[in-house]
């Protein structure tokens, strides 16, 4: 259990000017959040409690001043010799740390579940694929039985990338100690090489550091594209909606906040609603387009890392209401006969009763039961796929097809949801 | 924090018999569980993670069956000589504890809120009300200083009751030991008084002790009827429904399992719908009554000691299914116009609603919305508040009026729910 951090922000970054005339690049803002930000808090989610922040001497103010309005409690230590590269920053930190310590690149950016992986690792973490990096720009590595034994950027044959994420312990002050005797100058791969550390592969996940503006924009659109994950996603929204949103909400990550983003979706929601009354197939498109946008927020509030338990509440009871209200209007729309009327009710019972089934196991259990019980995820009758179906049937006049389908589907699928919640978690 | 428990199961039970032929006292179940479970659980619950139990030598087997049976951890110390009374038990455990423990008698029952209390005390808790035992019977307790100054059944000016919990650390061994050496018997008071234990006044809750058969069923009903508190129960719910239901629940505690009842309430449920089709007067009083019965599963369960998760997750879902099949059903008897039935959408709407909000609350902050915004638990809207108004409107055939009430107050209620969710969560 690592608890410990080093984060090295003692560089310069000349490449991010005029960026940087001002700000440390640890300070820079990608995706509404400061590149210290993201790593601080991602480091603490995994249990990280103790940091240590090795930073270039003359921006020492504006860290302490970062440190304070987040709530960030730190051990800062100022680098009066930035040139002196990041493996010498590294050994400023010597007498801050004891034992096993993570040592983390301030301008390098990850996806949540890379730093999940990486921690448990030992030495420099390796990523065999680089799926979002410059390659050329890169530092490669090369291991033999579980060591390094070649790194740089230039080298030919190798079998990974340099992540910029390392879980060191004390000993690596005695190796840089040694080298700093010979030289002055001393980078992390060099140290890295010198004390033959060992190689842990964590491959695939989104990664990539920031060194140019060009950077700051990839890694805005990429932050926001892989916070979708986990997100209990139906079928439609996987393959269609978030295609969409995610491609939407880069543009608008710096620009709203995900609560405004909840209230406009949800008026969207409430027009289409209106809409449906006078024109079914006009108000289901509208629909449509209010669930593509109502990924936006969640996205949003992940990318920004400000999501909110009141965010997640209200944005359910507002989806509660746009289903209801979308529903009852096109009820009124068709005035059907009292013949008819049971498939309505049991449309909208069943329409509401999904959400109620699946929060409420939630409410019992404090776990998700999209989580641990993996069926639920196939079954149909999400939110996304109501809505695409309802979409689809508007649009052809079906009507009365659409308030049967939904009574079936829907309440099939909370009959289901009581049948495996009861395998699972029944007479224990 | 406690972590230890001694608890002193020594004793005879002679009042018992025949009950306790073949069984220990402790082993004796009031309300479907035995006493030795319940003190058990209780402390458990309270962070105590080690058990000394002194048993009668002739019921070892017996204690370590019931032990292995229920999963319990526990050191087992037989009891050669029990007729040396209580306080030789406690002696016995000598070298079994260390530090600070709690001491409690096997064959008193205690409501968790009073164990709660209890094991924040020191010495000996003392009661000065002892509402529920009988006070002739009972030991009495005189302290001066915080101090124990006089102890025993026959004493005329006392402060309280001696409730058979105690919090003592070591010490006491020795104190027993002085005492052995003059005598061969030793009781509990003759020791607390020795050596002058302090006295932790813990009042008003229930609490008694289980000498005769009488006492068994004086504290069947008490448990169920202390079982009920904290349930979110609204105004109905308090003043009418449970002080029917817990007159019940006594005889059906040890008939029935906490599963069936909630399955039959629920049929009745349906019944009462099916029935409020025909006569909205006669449906509306089904339905109350089956909102009395339907408190029946939950305590029934906590006075069993039985409540699961799914339990109430299945309670809570079946509620739904009759809420929105009564409201059906009288919709359909009524037939209304197109123009009235807005208020029909908006009553079966706002009563899912209601529970969606504060269960939706539980899921995203695993608290109880009841218990973290006070506020409420005083609106008007909850279902036994409302299955109320159901039964009284349908009496007197107030039909429409009825549905308009319901759309109103649950309406209002899920808009200040959010209201108050927000004051008390929102944009943090």
């Amino acid at each position: 259990m690592i608890k410990t951090a080093v984060i090295l922000a003692g560089g310069e970054g000349k490449r991010l000017r005029p960026y940087t005339e001002e700000l440390p690049k640890a300070l820079i803002k990608v995706a509404g959040r400061e590149l210290l930000y993201r790593i601080m808090k991602q480091l603490q989610e995994e249990g990280v409690e103790k940091f240590v922040i090795v930073i270039n001497e003359r921006f020492k103010e504006k860290i302490e001043k970062f440190l304070r309005e987040n709530n960030f409690k730190a051990e800062v230590v100022p680098n009066p010799n930035p040139e002196k590269e990041n493996g010498y920053s590294l050994y400023l930190a010597k007498d801050r740390v004891k034992g096993r310590f993570a040592v983390v690149m301030s301008d390098h950016v990850y996806e949540k579940e890379f730093i999940k992986e990486a921690i448990k690792g030992e030495g420099l973490i390796v990523d065999r694929m680089g799926l979002y990096i410059d390659r050329n720009e890169a530092t490669k590595v090369k291991c033999e039985e579980g060591k390094i034994k070649e790194i740089g950027k230039e080298i030919k044959d190798y079998d990974g990338f340099d992540t910029g994420f390392f879980v060191l312990n004390d000993e690596i002050f005695k190796k840089a100690e040694e080298l700093l005797k010979e030289t002055d100058k001393l980078t992390m791969s060099q140290l890295a090489k010198y004390a033959e550390l060992p190689c842990t592969e964590v491959s695939g996940y989104f990664w990539m550091d920031i060194d140019t503006p060009e950077d700051i924009e990839k890694a805005r659109k990429l932050i926001v594209k892989t916070a979708i994950k986990g997100a209990g996603d139906g079928f439609i929204s996987r393959n269609l909606n978030r295609k969409i949103s995610t491609r939407i909400s880069p543009y608008l990550v710096e620009r709203f906040t995900p609560n405004q983003v909840t209230i406009y979706t949800f008026l969207l929601g409430l027009f289409s609603a209106f809409v449906a009354y006078f024109s079914p197939a006009l108000g289901g498109i509208l629909l449509q387009i209010s669930s593509v946008l109502d990924g936006l927020d969640g996205e949003i509030a992940r990318a920004r890392m400000q999501t909110t338990k009141f965010g997640a509440w209200l944005d359910s009871l507002l989806d509660r209401y746009v289903d209801f209200a979308f529903l009852t209007a096109l009820t009124f729309h068709m005035k059907p006969s009292w013949e008819f009327m049971p498939w309505v009710f049991l449309a909208l019972f069943g329409t509401l009763m999904v959400s109620y089934s699946t929060e409420r196991y939630k409410g019992a259990y404090c776990e998700d039961a999209y989580v641990v019980i993996k069926e639920l995820r196939y079954l149909l009758g999400k939110r996304d796929e109501r809505i695409f179906l309802i979409m689809i049937f508007t649009l052809f006049g079906w009507l009365k097809a659409l308030l049967v389908l939904l009574a079936l589907i829907t309440n099939i699928r909370v009959l289901l949801t009581i049948y495996l919640v009861w395998k699972k978690k029944g007479n224990v």
